[in-house]
């Protein structure tokens, strides 16, 4: 397996040629966040993952977090100094609020961390993203006291979160839950029940951890309209600086997955004694709402996470190809010949590369589009930015997730017999992302949300505004030597994506054709707003590189 | 995981409606492979592979074959016996001479058996399979005297086979490998070097393992014109009845794969010693001759593993998705519904079971073509079947195997969080069926060998043929009611691939233009071949439900 090397190049294009980090230095509050300080941070950050956390992605895999007799879980050799020195390096605040602690760079900024992390080590990123859930919770629902108390700890990742949602009768379906919580006289709940799929829920990485539990009162209505939130930390929080006394919250099992086997997947147990303490986050029967805050964030991460290992396996199925050497390659008189040279490999290759840099520009895209709804000056701008993020959010994360198991594939089939063998590595790849397409709601869902709930925002007119814009990115395109074809091929589309979306919006009456329809109408979505933004950039590079990696992705 | 159920039903309807079963009956030597025979040794083949064999698949792969410290290969608790039974019942001669001790029946009633034993555990079904190669080259080019000593071993069971063909600096390109054969006066040869990715290269099921290796005689001509091929048994033939003295063949090591692993992947020392005994098989330097008969057979047998496999996830996500309740279905009153009743996940399953039902079609259909190839009356009539043989051979294996990993990943999709848990058994389908796409010749290859060397069979006219013929089965489908947009797109798909052909055979003098498109043409093919097969089986049948499955398949 090649090392990790964070495609500093690639993410840089992205920030100078897709997104405009300028514009975004003059919003509020990101005034500090000028180019060289951004790619100056952007570069320590990747030194110390490729240094410290990248080479720990295997032993995470081979070794895995287990469960002691004791009841605690323990993390594969060598994540607990990697964790600290990402807590002593503050790496967990790159876009969170400076009064927190945070660095309170561009949202945009986060996410090119995000994705090196990932890349690195999903199943070690996975920590960290669901603490990053739990302080958009924070900001957004928590009281003061709450925020005073959590969000430091969070930021600074010298505490963890975990999302406690999925209950063996409730996935998807959330309405169904049945943990319980009853308020006391001193203004807590005691919590009660069974929680499965808690990723990270016990771990010896940080000093406490803080679960967000979702479970009803006694007297709430039935369904979702009936869901609260609580803050349910492991240790409760003390008076001093260091976490107070153990939370009625036990790990009872962790489960046996297919890949990310160094991130523990706990089925947890909230009050099996005395009852969990826990304290209500925002009001009651608002925890769906709370929910909703931490997943979409979560959603495009999920999305991310696709690109980042896509891009991981692309680096090994290129450093194989340049090394492994078979057979007589076209026009070549010596043999063997690395196997790049060979026309099927470069075409697996031009395929992992097109779609990572597709992807890599809508997702950047995508977090531009927050930071603008978060900041930009007046309401109607936010309003639009945040509905360019809502529409945006299950195209990401679907079409990101699938790509990732489909990228990784290509990567296996590119070593080979050895992508089978599990010393390459790569194979590690593929079956670390094959929960992407199912987590954070599966992507049936995603497409669903797509189509029942974001096309019609705004009546229907925003998507329609929405894919105009995304098209006119691509304008001047037939103009470009060589783009003929794929500047047609990006038009055939827009009319066919164009056509499909009034098709949706027509038969919203007809629910069973329109889900049925849903999920490749979002892959759809995903791959032609993919191909506008390689269609923006090379109009805005004479990079011939980029220029062919542009020109194969549309033209396919 | 539900318990594995032979597709008894379909396989019959294929036999019945796709395959032209009295037909293959009239041929040479099939006179007693009559409906009722056929069927009744299918029920019983079936009875024992669903009660011996496939309760064996998940202890296969949380177990795994193990190299003892002695250099011998233990296979996990229960495949021992299993495979006794195999011998006992005489399921390895299902196809092959009644000379020999086999049951002398058409190639496509083994191929039904086959797809049930790979269905229920792929990794004990490499065993046979590669038996059944050894068995081929045998037949095709062994003395008297060797298939006297090894047909009725191999054929019963007794004794089992392996494929010694990969070096380490020798994977897909074979013309680079430097085993040597060195001709000693007894007529023998003696064999030394090292092959790797042996499937099943030593075990304790069989009392004797046949290697055929690949190897070079000192005075060989480079490259894959000084390539023989020897017999290197285990044991050397005795007198009696029983192997004899053990042979100079070492296991080395064994692969820790992604997949299948039950099936022990060897890497093997010959000669570390005194040089292994080899006895040539065929002529010298005629092995790439012997190993394409090997092969051929193996690679139709690649993509019915794809077939097999995405049966076994289809029965898998059927049974969960009827079990699972979640969410309110559309229409529905009362939650909560089976999972079945949901539109996304009917879709997932729909497609699951076109696809199955195409590439059964596709592939019995394939089988019965190498039948009339063997068996036809008059060599024009054989040559045809040889030739369409040819020309399928590398789509079965691509579309096949392609869509076992695509086919069981939607089945882990249907199981949602569930499915990335190892002990739900579904993530090992997709796991094993990883390999598919790689072994035998990866895709790729199969590609270039459709493109370079098929497509060209009778200076082109061979394939536009075919191709009218394959249409032709679909003719009056547009009459059929309901059909009138699948019959359209069909129509439109052949279009298309006689474009597509067209344009490869007019462009073979610019092999990195047409090699780049060999993939994605190779895939079409498949597709479109699979639905003339769901066509032909709309219009044989009023069976509402293989109705919708056909209509489903051909409008997607």
């Amino acid at each position: 397996m090649a090392d990790y090397v964070a495609p500093l190049r690639d993410i840089r294009f992205v920030l100078d040629e897709i997104v405009d980090l300028p514009a975004l230095q003059k919003l509020n509050g990101y005034a500090h966040a000028d180019r060289e300080l951004v790619f100056a941070a952007l570069d320590e950050g990747a030194r110390f993952i490729q240094d410290l956390v990248a080479p720990l992605n295997r032993v995470g895999d081979t070794t895995g977090s287990l469960l002691q007799a004791d009841g605690t879980v323990v993390t594969p050799p060598g994540f607990k100094e990697a964790y600290q020195h990402y807590v002593d390096a503050a790496w967990g605040g790159v876009d969170f609020p400076a009064e927190w602690g945070g660095h309170g760079m561009p949202k945009v900024v986060g996410m090119a961390f995000e994705e090196i992390l990932t890349a690195a080590n999903m199943a070690f990123s996975l920590c960290p993203l669901l603490t990053f859930g739990a302080i958009d919770a924070l900001l957004e629902h928590g009281s003061q006291n709450q925020q005073a108390i959590y969000l430091p700890k969070l930021i600074s990742g010298e505490w963890s979160a975990t999302m406690n949602l999925t209950e063996p009768q409730a996935g998807s379906d959330l309405g169904a839950l049945s943990t319980r919580a009853v308020l006391q006289d001193d203004g807590t709940y005691r919590i009660s029940g069974s929680k499965i799929f808690i990723t990270w829920g016990d771990h010896d990485l940080a000093n406490n951890i803080v679960h967000l539990v979702l479970a009803r009162t006694p007297d709430a209505p039935p369904g979702t309209r009936g869901i609260s939130m609580f803050i349910v930390p492991k240790y409760l929080p003390g008076t001093s600086d260091e976490p107070g006394e153990a939370n009625d919250v036990q790990v009872v099992s962790l489960e046996h997955k297919l890949g990310i086997h160094a991130s523990p997947t706990c089925v947890m147990a909230f009050g099996d004694n005395e009852g969990a303490v826990g304290y209500l986050l925002g009001e009651e029967n608002q925890g769906m709402a709370n929910m909703f805050t931490m997943m979409n964030a979560a959603r495009v991460s999920v999305g991310l996470q696709g690109l980042a290992l896509s891009e991981r396996a692309y680096q090994d199925a290129k450093a194989y190809s340049l090394e492994r050497r078979q057979g007589k390659a076209i026009g070549s008189t010596t043999g063997p010949n690395p196997i790049v040279d060979h026309a099927n490999v470069r075409r697996m290759l031009m395929t992992m590369r097109s779609n990572i840099e597709a992807m890599r520009a809508l997702m950047y895209t995508t977090a531009e589009h927050e930071d603008h709804a978060d900041h930009g000056g007046d309401q109607e701008t936010r309003d639009w930015h945040r509905d360019v993020v809502a529409l945006l959010t299950p195209v990401v994360k679907t079409w990101g997730s699938d790509l990732g198991v489909e990228m990784t594939s290509i990567a296996i089939q590119v070593f080979g017999g050895m992508g089978f063998v599990e010393e390459t590595g790569v194979a590690q790849h593929w079956r670390d992302i094959r929960i992407a397409p199912i987590y954070e709601g599966t992507n049936g869902i995603q497409a669903i949300d797509l189509v029942l709930r974001k096309l019609p925002l705004r009546e229907g007119t925003f998507v329609s505004d929405y894919l105009d814009q995304l098209e006119a990115s691509a304008a001047g395109l037939e103009a470009l030597e060589g783009f003929e074809a794929a500047s047609s091929a990006l038009r055939t589309g827009f009319d066919a994506l164009r056509a499909a979306t009034g098709w949706l919006l027509a038969h919203r009456d007809d629910p069973n054709e329109v889900l049925a329809g849903a999920t490749p109408y979002c892959r759809s979505f995903g791959v032609l707003a993919g191909g506008a933004m390689l269609a923006k950039a090379a109009l805005a590079t004479d990079d011939p590189a980029k220029r062919t990696v542009a020109r194969f992705y549309l033209e396919q």
